[in-house]
């Protein structure tokens, strides 16, 4: 029997965060057909963001995964809110990482993995999407990473 | 009565640009399916973007904001000379806001409403997408902002 | 009679190059429903990027089109690995560019054709795609180009 992902994360011990509310005019989640938008997720603690500024000048790598993997999560429960359960993602169709980046700055695709390892230790290989990961000049708040996930749904 | 998105752009008292022509090897608009892909637009007037340079420094978040409005508005065109009419799109699924940054500025999700809130003002919730902001190094002709938008089509 | 993709290629000349092996938690072409989507991808020679560096500062317009342009017949590769065959290749939906770039540089659209001229060669209109490009701050192991593909496949 392979585990539904709401009980792979109860066995790897992890609580879905708040779902996310949006600072704009967007929807956390659009569902259209049998896919899912999830607008770009970045990780706040008390209004800041986790370890803000340029990654490998402000913040490291391994801190640059705390917050992609932290993304990822609240992409999740971004889902979980608006389908009901994460039960009802069957795939995770594109991942995609921007980290605010140095020019000289060259391992966004190593931060990426924050996002895809958790995606794929809760999912399964349906977790392992197409992804993409790049250096980008800023992001809202300063945060280090933002994380971008869209999903086929039952 | 709801009004139609055509009726609300009239009510609006707005007037869709001349729709964008391509400058290179890519379509302003693929439809395929019930899908309709809109490549990114930039607002030029005259060959010359509105507000060239970089957010934060040569050009305010107002100023962004008025070329995200523009650009969601191109979209707008573009789609309308591509479907008939903006009538037949039936819910904005993706807006993804590029706006050229400094390292420094954290602002893109406000530069972001000034194209997200056009698209909700004119087709209320269907028009209210997933999002991402972001801050990137440098636009085509060094424009301030860039929107690529994603709709589902009747 | 028009030609086929594959027949296409051998027209042109160009074999495609070995598909691209993914460099983390992901999948370098995920398959859903009649769309697929394909990883960025950036071109390597030895494990180090083709012209490696900023475009506009260490790597030139036409070196950035060759990047491009390497990285669309790496996705047609990666497709063609996942498929069987570029000739299930029905429609390029989107086309996304991503290009290392100083803050003065404005011709990210003209890098872009590096990838798209290919993909029209290759598919005539089916293969001109709706089109995003941007200069990003950086890119993985400080490649100039990135490039993402999405299709639609028999």
């Amino acid at each position: 029997m392979v585990p539904t992902p709401g009980a792979r994360l109860a066995e790897l011990g992890i609580e879905l965060p708040p779902p996310p509310r949006p600072a704009g005019t967007y929807s956390p989640v659009v569902v259209h057909g049998d896919r899912a938008w999830v607008s770009g997720q970045i990780v706040l603690r008390g209004g800041t963001p986790l370890h803000p500024g340029l990654v490998d000048r402000d913040v490291s790598v391994a801190q640059a995964q705390e917050a992609a993997r932290g993304a990822a999560l609240q992409a999740l429960s971004a889902l979980a809110a608006e389908l009901g359960s994460v039960d009802r993602i069957r795939r995770v169709l594109r991942v995609a990482v921007y980290v605010a980046s140095v020019p000289t700055f060259g391992q966004q695709h190593v931060v990426g993995n924050g996002a895809t390892d958790l995606l794929v230790s809760v999912f399964g290989e349906a977790g392992r999407p197409a992804r993409v990961a790049m250096g980008v000049a800023a992001l809202p708040l300063n945060a280090p990473v933002e994380v971008e996930v869209t999903v086929a749904v039952a």
